[in-house]
């Protein structure tokens, strides 16, 4: 069956009904653009998810109140300050940080979901952002390259700007979704993810699109990892415009399946750029879990593997030593026989049933050598299956991260 | 209170009734000892526990027969070979080890178990092994230096020997205790650990020398962790020869407390030296969880730190980056309050209550500088602690494991 979605150019700003900008107010270090806005030019519908980490940056918390008062359109987002472990003075500053983007834009402080990431356990420069905001403002555009400045002053530790958008065919009309995202360290998503703005012309309810959004986090950003270190500030925002010349779409439709078939991958197009941009990584690794007794054991088997820093060194190294593979997945997977089991990195058979198989190692080495490297995991126990994405673990990875300082 | 135990010289050999020898087979590509032998003069008692890992090494299957047998009082271990996932022949090798052993020592296979570490998913070099065996046999002593080189026999990428030893007053007399581990990498033990060879000359029946192993096991190995990966062949094993010149121990008596005191102490000696010898680690890492709701989660908590490669790469630096630290505790605490949550770096109050402690950066670095480092973490939850040791994550680490080909 042919998707029912195609690429289309662009992110963030790509769908109907949306402006972005950004600016540099000197929160980073570094000589780039560390603040962003995103405003939806209709008082839409929005959804979001956020991280499940107890310890919750100010901004999450604001943004929690906002989404649940059902009127966020609009987005703030700095780079190099994550504004966690801030207690009151954090809050402050968020509410600070919406009243001043709210008056630049004519709107209510309500209006703003607010993210923030970067260093944890350092208040917010909050002159530096505030004097930054109207500037921001100012040159809020729907271009492309507007939708990609966004995409990049999200970044951090990123060194690729993360952003992707489609064209969905929902019966009756076509809508457009785009998305931006950022990561490279502290990625492992549990409900939310990493700072990711989604942005749709459809036209959909707040329950539908909560619902379809939390479907696709789930099946993407909550199946990727880089060093199983969840992040206190990981938020997903979606916005709908409503401005495509399509009907609207109803829960429980075709309609509604299409959008969230294209949603999903779009999700999945942007959290497999965060993997690939892994610190330190020089590998994206593809891993298949296939006849698991259930879904949930097939990801704790595959999050295993990619989650074991002996895995991550062999993926490093392009060593075919399968047996950290098989060994990782024999901690995870409390009903695994291993005469039932067997692993193919890349088309090649390494370990079948409870031994090597005769593939010559240089195959094997061979199928491990590239950018991209796809593991395939065959329990043979039950009917479930589901994919997990990672990357290896490098001495850069340590470097960037014994180096990141206080 | 003073403690019940004190240090005394050697390791396995230090107790009454027992001997040991290690030989060079070739087994390893290193110019060193590979096979061990450990045997108890008398038909003492004895008793183990293994991995949980479902992925289970050939001599792990053995020796869980064998022990539940209830004859064993001798020890065959390889090192350069995890004689795991190689199916019928890896059992077949096994077999032809213990009952080489056997003849060898005038005893019967079943008296053996086997341990083995290294490599999974290769062939034993079984003819180099039942050659070295009959060799290991004649040299059989029971002098300290004879301990210290079957603890030297066991290692891996280990880079010091790893052996202690106590005596332990039980009232009416005095027992020894002794111990040989190893490890470095794959270290995330669960249930067991590693491989881990403790001696006593006590006189105590299976029953309650299997307890006490266990609950000195759980409180000490089960709580330390280098890299999380839980290996295929841990196997923790104590044999008590009962030559002590003290009365037997009983089950609920004076003196079975102080001897499982004992036992803790040795067992928590033995496990902090694998740590401390992590692969490529500079530093051994004690944290304690404070006020938790229930001990289980005060080790949730501390391995959740543990096991974080971001806190590893800040230990690592020696970068009081706290951040890491809190929200490590953050996802692995689900009822964590912020609040109520302190952080201790060393003698330094680095987090309070959420947000930064006043304590100068410099001082916080100062704490993380040394060799050790000790973390205290009060969640101001509950009344359980616990305290679990980790090391920190190096390039060299990512360089032995990367290199350490198939």
């Amino acid at each position: 069956m042919d998707p029912c979605w195609a690429e289309a150019a662009g992110g963030v700003t790509a769908p109907k009904g949306f402006r972005a900008a950004a600016v540099r107010c000197g929160i980073r270090q570094a000589e780039a653009d560390d603040l962003g806005l995103l405003v939806c030019d209709t008082q839409g519908t929005a959804a979001a998810t956020f991280t499940t980490n107890r310890v919750t940056a100010a901004p999450v918390r604001w943004s929690r109140e906002t989404i649940a008062q059902g009127r966020v359109r609009a987005a703030v987002v700095n780079s190099g300050n994550a504004n966690a472990c801030t207690g009151e003075r954090g809050w402050r500053d968020v509410a600070a940080t919406a009243e001043a983007a709210a008056k630049a834009l004519g709107l209510e402080p309500t209006n703003f979901l607010v993210a923030s990431t970067g260093i944890i356990g350092h208040f917010l420069p909050i002159g530096k952002l505030l004097e930054g905001l109207p500037r921001a403002a100012e040159q809020l555009d729907a271009s492309l390259d507007a939708g990609e400045r966004f995409a990049r002053a999200i970044m951090t530790t990123d060194t690729v700007v993360k952003q992707a958008a489609l064209r969905c065919d929902v019966g009756g009309g076509t809508v457009r979704l785009g998305g931006a995202t950022k990561g490279a360290g502290m990625i492992a998503p549990g409900m939310a993810t990493t700072l990711t703005f989604l942005t749709t012309d459809a036209r959909i309810e707040r329950p539908l699109l909560l619902d379809l959004l939390r479907r696709a986090i789930d099946r993407t950003y909550n199946r990727i990892s880089i060093d199983n270190h969840m992040s206190t500030n990981d938020t997903a925002l979606i916005l709908a415009s409503g401005l495509a010349d399509a009907p609207a779409i109803a829960a429980d439709s075709d309609a509604a399946s299409r959008f969230g078939a294209a949603l999903t991958e779009l999700c999945l197009r942007l959290a497999v750029k965060i993997v690939a941009d892994g610190e330190g990584a020089k590998r994206l690794v593809r891993i298949d879990v296939l006849h698991a007794p259930s879904e949930a054991e097939a990801v704790t088997v595959g999050r295993a593997i990619a989650d074991s820093p002996l895995c991550k060194c062999a993926l490093h190294s392009g060593d075919p030593n399968w047996g950290r593979f098989i060994s990782a997945a024999g901690y995870a997977c409390p009903t695994m026989e291993e005469s039932k089991a067997h692993l193919w990195i890349g088309d090649k058979l390494a370990y079948s049933a409870g031994t090597a198989a005769d593939t010559p190692a240089s195959e094997l080495a061979a199928a491990m050598a590239g950018r991209e490297v796809h593991l395939r995991l065959d329990l043979g126990l039950g009917e479930a299956s589901a994919t997990v994405w990672t990357c290896d673990l490098s001495k850069e990875y340590v470097e960037i991260n014994a180096d990141y300082h206080t």
